[in-house]
């Protein structure tokens, strides 16, 4: 469906859904595109508009509407009134022909490290893969400013190679970080866990011109970490994170613990 | 501010905050509010409509606006247009006068148990509290049809009353799911872990007046659990589960063998 792309071996080569949270026009994902088209047949499928910090949302009492988009004078994909999570499951079930090989979520203007990857459209786009059983990865740009999405381009392309060769491990996507620097300062690849970092919110309370008062949400991102293995810590330093990420949230090592309690009406 | 809470002992009453993601409106969130007041003082602070599978989404691109709501009465709290997660961040941020000493979430309309947890607004008002450090509960009843509270709000308190004495693992939160059923039908409480049972979902494809395609997302839960332990199978065999839940999304066991791939450009 991606008339841009060489249409070299179009039968060996892989397929790969490509979204992210900042919308279908942004910056990054045309960056990872420009990138990924050198491996396999990549087909967008992005949401119309930023939804930043939704989590993993999905529209459920609205109906959701595609759009073809031309960027850089070709069919670029589709645009979706929706989330992440939501791009992803239109494409696999309404608009790929097959199941991709691959889904690359990003590259996300901003980082998602630290406890805030709870709040990622970007993360939940790679998530939302891997609950339907296809292999993914999350890339984001630590920075909100003077973006040079370069390095984070050409290391996607890197890491998508690897995990079409090697595959991943059971119920389990990568949550990549890179910093905004040039390839030479670049410290090195690290294998990370998520840390416990987190923005530290306050909310800005106004008045509007009908005198009603509302609230903007506001904050300040606090390095908590005590680990020097976690995402933060390391992007920080230099280097690019690599955190494997799953979706079972129990927590295994509480369930003796409340089996004592007695809550028996 | 809960003026139809009896001021008993206001001092010593423990501080209760509760919220949901099926609206201020519903008949859940009344049916806790009735139980929880016997046992402290209850701020609602709640959507101020539906906001199901919004996931762990959060506002911050557009303002929030509280506006406090009366039901049977009595000052019920406050509806927010926002999240339920941004509810819990507004509560203890801008609307309190101290941090609560537990958050209840529900009861929700329609069980959150398996992969779909992660879709849960219900959940993420929950993991939210915890995020904060306040102990959390959510609380779902597992039926879409013929909704019978009255067991859940009663188990909802009980549970409440054993958090508040006993705390929470650190860093954990409950996630409880109660089946439809009357007390003397329930088979008993069990402590159980995120099961893996999914929607299995399809798009609808429909042409509107337009002759513009949309479509909508419809599924049909299907139960793929194997383990007996799983929410989702306990609670269709007639008991209460309950799943001790953490935000730390690392898989651990994936380390090690993701360091031995070679990724340096």
């Amino acid at each position: 469906m991606d008339r841009g792309a060489p249409p070299v071996k179009p039968a060996t080569r892989p397929l790969i859904l490509l979204t992210n949270d900042d919308g279908i026009y942004a910056q990054g994902i045309l960056a990872a595109w420009q990138e990924l088209r050198k491996l396999g047949q990549v087909q967008v499928v992005a949401p119309d508009a930023e939804r930043s910090a939704v989590g993993h949302a999905i529209t459920t009492l609205q109906p959701l509407r595609t759009k073809e988009v031309v960027r850089r004078n070709v069919r670029f994909g589709y645009a979706v009134n929706g989330m992440p999570a939501d791009c992803v499951k239109i494409a696999v079930r309404a608009i790929l022909p097959r199941p991709p090989d691959l889904v690359v979520s990003g590259i996300n203007l901003g980082s998602n490290t630290g406890t805030n990857v709870i709040y990622s459209g970007t993360v939940s786009a790679a998530t939302e893969a891997r609950i339907l059983g296809i292999p993914s990865i999350a890339v984001s740009l630590a920075t909100f400013t003077n973006p040079n999405f370069s390095y984070a381009a050409r290391f996607s392309r890197k890491l998508a190679e690897e995990v079409l060769k090697r595959g991943l491990p059971d119920k389990t996507l990568l949550n990549v970080n890179v910093p905004n620097l040039p390839e030479e300062e670049i410290k090195g690849i690290a294998i990370t866990r998520q840390g416990a970092s987190r923005v530290e919110e306050r909310f800005e309370k106004r008045v509007d011109p009908r005198n009603q008062t509302y609230y903007w949400l506001d904050g300040q991102f606090r390095v908590q970490e005590v680990e020097e293995d976690a995402d933060t810590t390391k992007v920080q330093d230099g280097f690019v994170s690599i955190t494997p990420v799953q979706f079972d949230l129990t927590a295994y090592g509480a369930l003796d613990q409340l089996r004592e309690w007695k809550l028996e009406l």
